[in-house]
């Protein structure tokens, strides 16, 4: 009964405005603390954010123990992908980062506290869904673009691999090379000096940027029809449904029984004479 | 009654096509002396151009006045963001040039005259204003954006940090890196140097890359749709205002229409057999 | 009479689609004289290639000449743009190359001729005119464009002129340099040498790219929406008149038509009781 | 009849869906052989490569030997691109890549194996006949960019081709260099070496990136509204026939029925009377 009552309190906290806009804040204060570690900070500022990182775990430890007991059935807890993130963050923190061993993994949890807002804002937790959502979609296209970027490479290694090693040394560098001529970074020194060697590799690198940029063409207009295709559906039904201007369906039992009427009528209408 | 005399003869004024295409006119020679001060000038056209800009300054003062006399409700006036940017324009200019102190402010004002060029052009202030309209629409893109640029950069401080100081010294250095790797410029330099130390650092670089191209195209996506939704909407609600051609609810008003007809009729007919 | 004979026969050659295969024949041989002549190449192709210049010339000469006895209305021979391209592109031709102060305009010509491609096949042509006629509607954006940059090009030339003048030196430098820095070439090359004496000037840097990625992105939306929009009114006009489906005025008709009838039947049935 | 035994048991197995995720991992296999012939590899996994190599070749000799064995009409089977592409590339693999006449060839058509991942794959295939259908719509606009890439080429070869013959040597390497800039790829430094000695030369420059920026856009447009054009009369065909919901012609259909009602209605009133 007392655990009872302590999910009601949990409860009223967490749906309170201002903690959230507290838990807000020490996320940002978080970020903050992150980005001053990276100058250049005397030692009485060090130990000012010592305390600070310390105070934070606790705070995220104390919202985290908040969120679970306000969960009234708790296996539901860790069924959203966002709370075990946000716990595996918190016990990670608890890690002392003095230990040389396991310093690098706490640093980059501290960093990785930053996205925590993204866990808290439940606009950016959409946006974030909405990005992941779409990217099961793109999944045989980035597959055409894997086996382009493969067939290339592996051309690229065989002709190119005795011309410049570190371009071209193997199949993973010159998969990293190629995504460098796709960016168009400096792509034209790549390809001066192959045709050095081979004059007619222009062609290669000519046809991989086409191929490749009509693939990522191609991508980005499946995303946008997709996206409008289901705008357009979603317009379409809450049209229906929300505001009640007649459609063809009403319009349609309208003429109906009108038409019943008629019926009707035609019916009495056949009787009189008898 | 004066007052409202000048009003009157200031709103004429402000209403003329010749006053406005002279004051467009005194716009573009100020831009033209803007743009003649960044040559090397011999003195004679220099002191030329100080009479010009104090002519201009006069004019502009003349123009803000003659707007203000026009304003029926002074109050008004000065709810125009445009208004208070014009007035303020033309205030600063009056301060003399020569004063070292000021000098500077002085100079920017009048480079910023040419925005002037907006506030009378009505297309060009409808196209600014719908150009910050759509700013909001993207608040939640651009924080998601500046949190992944956020990450990355403490990450990068801290690992490229001792590597290359002048690319990843501080966390506001870093992010300055990675824009420049969002805009592909000179990215592989970058890459290759920290893949020196760490060889694995590819994934930081081509994953930054990804992360950000891709909510780069979800914000245009976003803008797009948007845009499309808003002209969809207009153009339904316009067709069923503008032109008179039928439309479902006329439709209805009509089948209606005959309904109760026939219902009169059933009613009359109802009545003979009696 | 002799003159309408030959219009009839000039007509029917005009129209001949042989005889328009052999003017785009004639067009691609005089393009690959133009490569030709960009390689080093022995006299006696030289003279060759003089000759075939010749013969060209002659040819397009005598297919404007058809062309021009085709017309029923000499008049309207000359209100089509591209006739009167083709007979510049012809007349100046004639003048000989050999002359060293018209030599210039000679070849730049006859590269032009390349172009009578697009006077001479329709698809092209359309093409190119759907493409002019979409720059006017561009044309307050790029003004808006135009105005960012000089603003842009007059503060850079003010702060940064001392820095390097070959960059900054005045304000069409400026903007030439600043065009540089929006397609991303070498930008940051620029943005770390005037960042050495002032500072802050990434705000400068990054507003701009900010500014103008975002005018240019609101440019093409504004475009695809045109489109699209054309596009549509198009889809629904055709809808309406080519297939004859029933649209929403078919069926007011129809109701209306229905509607009378029980009028009449009405007034009938109102007679009978007297 | 033995044939014909042959026959249904070779359909058996392609449509095997054990046997189809064999093929797949087969090919997978193939690629990782052709990535690892890139690195430097000891004897001892060179001589395990070749027998891999050997047996790869085996399997799809085979598997291509039931396909067309599983094809009930032979010559159907060499009508599909796709078989003729599977079946020229395992004979080319039967070649010995000993031969040093033929080993580039022989390494060339191992690498395009990786294809058959999308010979095998319909997903894949459906998207790869879907980019090759998109490339006709395009064929005037890319005539239209050879022609503007030849003229610029032409006047490049011949203005600069003095100042740098590497990039403007002649006609051929203008147009690689055009491709050049227009990716932006260290663009200014090529219009600076020609503004040094032509300094109006910049405007050749931004005319070539201003017309095929605008060209590239007009044609990322045409595809854009080709593919949601074919989207929206499908859709519109689609709802149509797929569910039930009265359309306009429906409700045609439903007043002529009722005026058919009226009309016999009437005609029975009319007899009454008599």
């Amino acid at each position: 009964m007392q655990l009872s009552k302590l999910q009601v309190v949990s409860e009223k906290l967490r749906s309170n405005k201002i903690f959230e806009g507290f838990v807000v804040l020490v996320i940002i204060v978080s970020a903050l603390v992150i980005g001053a570690k990276t100058y250049e900070i005397p030692g009485s500022t060090l130990s000012l954010i010592k305390v600070l990182d310390w105070l934070i775990t606790l705070i995220f430890l104390a919202e985290i123990s908040i969120r679970f007991l306000a969960e009234e059935n708790k296996k539901r807890f860790f069924k959203s992908g966002w709370n075990i993130f946000d716990t595996l963050i918190v016990i990670v923190s608890l890690i002392p980062i003095e230990d040389s061993e396991l310093a690098l993994i706490g640093r980059l949890v501290r960093i990785f506290r930053v996205l925590r807002m993204v866990s808290i804002v439940p606009e950016l937790r959409l946006l974030l869904n909405a990005l992941i959502k779409a990217l099961p979609q793109l999944g045989y296209v980035l597959l055409l673009m894997f086996i382009i970027f493969y067939i290339y490479a592996a051309i690229g290694a065989t002709f190119f691999g005795a011309i410049n090693p570190e371009l071209w040394g193997d199949i993973s560098i010159s998969m990293l090379t190629l995504f460098r001529v796709m960016t168009f970074e400096d792509w034209t020194d790549v390809m001066y000096e192959s045709m050095a060697v081979h004059p007619l590799s222009w062609i290669y690198y000519l046809s991989f940027i086409f191929l490749t940029a009509f693939a990522f063409l191609n991508m980005v207009i499946g995303i946008v029809v997709n996206v409008m295709e289901d705008e357009h559906a979603q317009e379409r039904h809450q049209q229906e449904l929300e505001d009640g201007t007649p459609t063809i369906d009403t319009l349609s039992a309208q003429v109906e029984e009108l038409k019943q009427l008629v019926i009707q009528m035609n019916a009495k209408n056949a009787k009189p004479p008898q």
